[in-house]
């Protein structure tokens, strides 16, 4: 008696013995392969098409024969003369084992297969969304067992895919029954279960095989922009990436002034809350016409935010946020439609989930930076910090993970800087100052060419240079003391003192001439005294949150720096060392996360497995308050100086021993004298 | 060694030992005794009021000592003090067991108790509501275990009421902060959960312990008119009811020219769901009204409805419905918000349930009454007639149960009648005709008098005489064929031919005059020959589609017949029987179950277990399709006659041997020659 034909699945190396003639879908089914497929089997979708080797195999002993596998049948030539199968390709659900045979599943035939994504970030995407395509054909409608259309869809869907309860909205009721008949009952629905779901929710539903894609939205909704990315739910591309200012700004610029508007003005936090869901729908009207797709593609939307715009977004006054014990109305994820959010340029199914908030101060965008960088899998200790209008800080290795947020305001944003502005064509993001001439020379958003380069006028000749974006003030004020313009005060010098004529008075205090553009009708862009009191404020609130989680820690130094947020990526280590935004570490060991919170936005949207990890993870984050931490106080006017006045850097050259104070004694002078605590 | 303390509990007889000192509500608990309780044992709802026996108890084998129960303490004192304590009563949390005791638990005190309702139906309600108040204490803030309100509040219901995941709509979320607060960190909620749901819902929240009521609407939404009781959750009884015509008329009297409407007409059908819709607020707004409570308090709805009606409610269009094979979108239970159904004249977070459809025609409405009389549990075959628009009908016993529906048409319920009218104040009810004299004597709504007594003018001078309702007409009808006024063939004779000027010519046929107040300002109130046909057509469809399940179930008579139905308790055995509406039966085996539907629905509002069997019992009810029975036409054919062409009634006395065919040949006479079949 023979045997029945061993099949060998690689890259899994799972294996199993079948009768002759079961498809190879059916076995990697059985066998628990990764295995693809739309149709169910009914050779429609080819997303299950599979490599079969031939040939002698001695790691796995087996000899593959020429006839493995069925003959290639009328369902995969007709596939082949209308789409083309590639070279050497079969479809899982038509091949039909014969012999032994070893079988390849290509990574695009995967459901959970790694994507590396294309755009900025190059992390391997997990691919395992809440929502998928499902195409069925169900049963015709009888007298004699006069059950519903949607009972018998469910029928349908329990027996080939195993699928239990079934939600479905109203409207999508209502659509049911014309789109059964207009597909020959066949239908192609959209059903969404995420790992907290006890039932799967019908999102849509197309007649016949539906051969569009499905799309999300991963939103970073921060206090003063929103950034989103239209993701591909399939591959986990992301098909455009849209910002806007949050257009709550105009009730105030950090997060405790809006509390403070809501708690002055009654329906002030409604007015918030209906000013970003406004600018939502823009946004994703945006996206979805920068993509070229239409708005009811979008069936998913992953929020990550500090606590006040998750409340404000979801409708709950802030109050209770803006003092001790800063108690959050809900702290846990929530999933909702998209009606719950008024956002109607989204399928009006589409799911919304939205990462859980670590505390009070500690939002869902930190779980996002969390979920994305992993700290808690980190061999070595890693401080990751992610700037923005609120800094989320976390401080972790396997052992532990610690988070706090800090409350540097916009200044790293380019608000509240005389000539600051967003990070767009046209702002100056780059800076270097000749230590000998106390020149400058700089580089704008838009052009690859330095401020000296030749051709760099014709090159910003569209943009213009119009202000100084956040990673261009750091830069400029981190080169100022590095040029000896600034002293460790933070004082900016006089024309005198500092020995350059871009050193101009601004009335009481100097300012540092960046660039004049007056003669070709352009701004004078300055750094003035204020932008540096601005940049110490935020650069102090930052470095102090960073050290109350070192000191919970008992450390006083880490291995490495991981800097994210929205123009993470733009700061350079060295300056943002000088500055002392960061605690001292090798350069080198200061990394780019980019925009982390919303890597982990994308990796929530794209997977649910992600999403389970997260709120698992959460809980076993320490949350540390800054706001009624003697220590943070104390830290922060300590972190004042440049460099500070206390915690050494010795990573970093020595800087000027200048001091500009004109009044009073002298303020010490260089680093080596100042360390006196 | 002394044992602890034996307590038994009365009537359910459940009984253990516990240590002394332990609360009679604990000891309650967890015996599973039916014990209520809102506050969790804290000594404020009262709801857990218990009374103590003492003495000598030989069937129990216990004896009971005064000082069995720890002694009357300052909560209870309280309560006593401010509200009243019933002789003999304690708080079953506050007194504790000290000595073997007996318990016994008063109806007031059991949750799942049965209620017996006032009004018109005595059937008792079996209360185990979905939706109950629970109060609670919920832990403060606390920075170190920054967890949400939410959070707090769902761990303090899971330690205090065992209650798992709970969800939370965002409206409830915004309440949530200021409530806690206000209430001092006491609140209670409003927690929804029935048979089919995997988590409670948030329904609302208030602060402190809340003394208010929760309160639901049965709605059977007919097609001609639309029934609606305002019932108190928490016992059942019914505080308002009240009625519309369904505004859907307007596009069609009965279920196929609406369907017929929203074939004809794009965008009918929702032209005809927002007409129900509206009209459902206005009755919901009316009730509140009536019942003097807030719209708010209005937490659930239950719908019982035909499918056309249960389709456009929910905004799919009925096409389906309005040919063969008669697909509903959806056959099973629905659990929806009451915004889903743009209920807003109710709590925005109230829960609507919406019982089964058996079949494309044969809808949640005959769900309800299958509910209501339990044929499944009755030992005789009965057949339960549901009279409306159209009649929902079924047959069965322990054995099996068989359910049709059938098109009757709104003549039973005085529409398409010449002086047809609703069942309202001044309509005539009741009609008898003398034999001799053929004479009418008449009763109206809103009166207890024959038009014959003394007094009747002035008794109904307010509402006067406007016309005839559906029980009235099939009295007129069948007491005009007793009088032989009428024909077998249901042709009214001439003056001549009757001997009464009452028969007056219209047209080419002729008329009965029941009144004439034409003197009075007041309508003449005929029953025409038009009126005849009307109702022959109505009761031979009704007597068709009951037949059709005799056939089924091979019978050719039944046990007992109920005549369920809006009107269905007010059209007299007898006179039913005459017209041949239903089949030959003893007549005191011909009894009303009043509103039946209503009944059902009233039974899954004030019951999870109800509507868990009714969604069972629904799978196993047998369906017959009327509308492409051959069998169904030959018997409408043959029920047109009155009495019928074929079928027997012998419990009837024998009918006038009259003809009034003037052309042609006599279609043969009285009863016993008729039989030739």
């Amino acid at each position: 008696m023979t045997q029945d034909p061993l099949v060998i699945f690689t890259p899994s190396g799972k294996r199993g013995r079948f009768p002759a003639g079961t498809p190879v879908l059916t076995a990697a089914r059985q066998l628990g392969v990764d295995l693809d497929s739309v149709c169910g089997g009914r050779g429609i979708c080819s997303k299950c098409q599979i490599t079969p080797s031939y040939g002698e195999f001695p790691k796995h002993g087996v000899t593959v024969r020429d006839d493995a596998l069925s003959e290639w049948n009328a369902v995969e030539a007709r596939y082949d003369e209308k789409r083309g199968l590639a070279e050497g390709r079969r479809l899982g659900c038509q091949a039909t084992l014969q012999h032994d045979v070893v079988i390849d599943v290509p990574p695009e035939s995967q459901v959970h297969r790694q994507v590396v994504r294309k755009a900025a970030s190059t992390r391997a995407m997990v691919m395992d969304p809440a929502t998928k395509l499902y195409f069925i054909e169900v049963p015709e409608p009888d007298m004699d067992e006069p059950r519903g259309d949607l009972e018998r869809l469910q029928e349908a869907l329990a027996k080939d895919w195993g699928i239990g309860a079934l939600d479905a909205p109203l409207p999508l009721l209502r659509k049911l029954q014309p789109t059964l008949r207009k597909g020959g009952w066949q239908v192609t629905v959209a059903l969404h279960k995420d790992h907290r779901d006890s039932a799967h929710r019908l999102i849509d539903l197309w007649p016949g095989y539906h051969e569009g894609r499905l799309y999300g939205l991963a939103i970073d909704l921060g206090s003063t922009t929103i950034a989103a990315h239209l993701t591909d739910l399939r591959n986990g591309e992301v098909l455009a990436s849209a910002g806007l200012m949050n257009p709550q700004i105009r009730f105030g610029e950090d997060l405790m002034s809006r509390v403070s508007y809501a708690m002055m003005n009654p329906g002030g936090d409604l007015e918030m809350t209906r000013a970003v869901r406004e600018a939502l729908n823009q946004l994703a009207g945006d996206l979805a016409r920068d993509g070229g797709i239409e708005p009811e593609q979008i069936v998913e939307a992953v929020f990550v935010c500090n606590p006040v715009m998750h409340h404000l977004l979801l409708g709950i006054d802030p109050v209770e946020l803006g003092q001790a014990p800063f108690a959050l109305a809900t702290s846990d994820v929530l999933t909702l439609g998209a009606a719950d959010l008024d956002l109607t340029a989204a399928n009006g199914a589409a799911r919304v989930y939205i990462l859980p908030c670590i505390a009070g101060h500690v939002g869902a965008d930190a779980a996002a930076v969390a979920l994305s960088e992993a700290p808690e899998t980190s061999e070595d200790l890693a401080l990751i910090v992610d700037v923005g209008t609120n800094a989320e800080i976390l401080l972790g290795d396997r052992a532990r993970v610690l988070a706090c947020s800090s409350p540097t305001g916009p200044a790293f944003e380019g608000a509240q800087i005389s000539s600051g502005q967003r990070a767009a064509p046209g702002a100056i993001e780059r800076v270097e100052i000749d230590p000998v001439t106390k020149e400058p020379r700089f580089r704008v958003i838009g052009s690859d060419l330095w401020s000296d380069d030749p051709g760099f006028s014709e090159a910003t000749a569209t943009t213009g240079i119009t202000g100084i974006c956040g990673s261009g003030i750091i830069e400029a004020v981190a080169e100022m003391r590095l040029a000896g313009l600034m002293d460790a005060s933070g004082l900016i010098g006089s024309a005198e003192q500092t020995g350059t004529r871009r050193a101009i008075p601004e009335g009481r205090t100097h300012a540092y001439l960046l660039h004049d553009g007056t003669a070709d009708g352009g701004p004078r862009i300055l750094v003035t005294q204020g932008d540096i009191r601005a940049i110490q404020l935020a650069k102090s609130a930052l470095y102090a949150g960073a050290r109350l989680l070192m000191d919970e820690r008992g450390v006083d130094k880490v291995d490495r720096v991981v800097l994210a947020g929205a123009f993470g990526a733009h700061i350079s280590p060295k300056h943002a060392m000088v500055l002392g935004m960061i605690p001292d570490a090798p350069l080198d060991k200061v990394t780019s996360a980019g925009n982390a919170a919303g890597t982990g936005a994308r990796m929530a949207l794209c997977s649910v497995e992600a999403r389970a990890r997260i709120e698992e993870n959460v809980g076993r984050i320490t949350k540390i308050e800054t706001a009624i931490e003697p220590r943070f106080q104390e830290h922060f006017v300590n972190a004042n100086a440049i460099p500070h006045a206390t915690d050494p850097f010795p990573h970093l050259p020595d800087l000027p021993d200048v001091s500009f104070n004109t009044g009073g004694a002298a303020e010490g002078g260089g680093r080596r004298r100042r360390r006196r605590a």
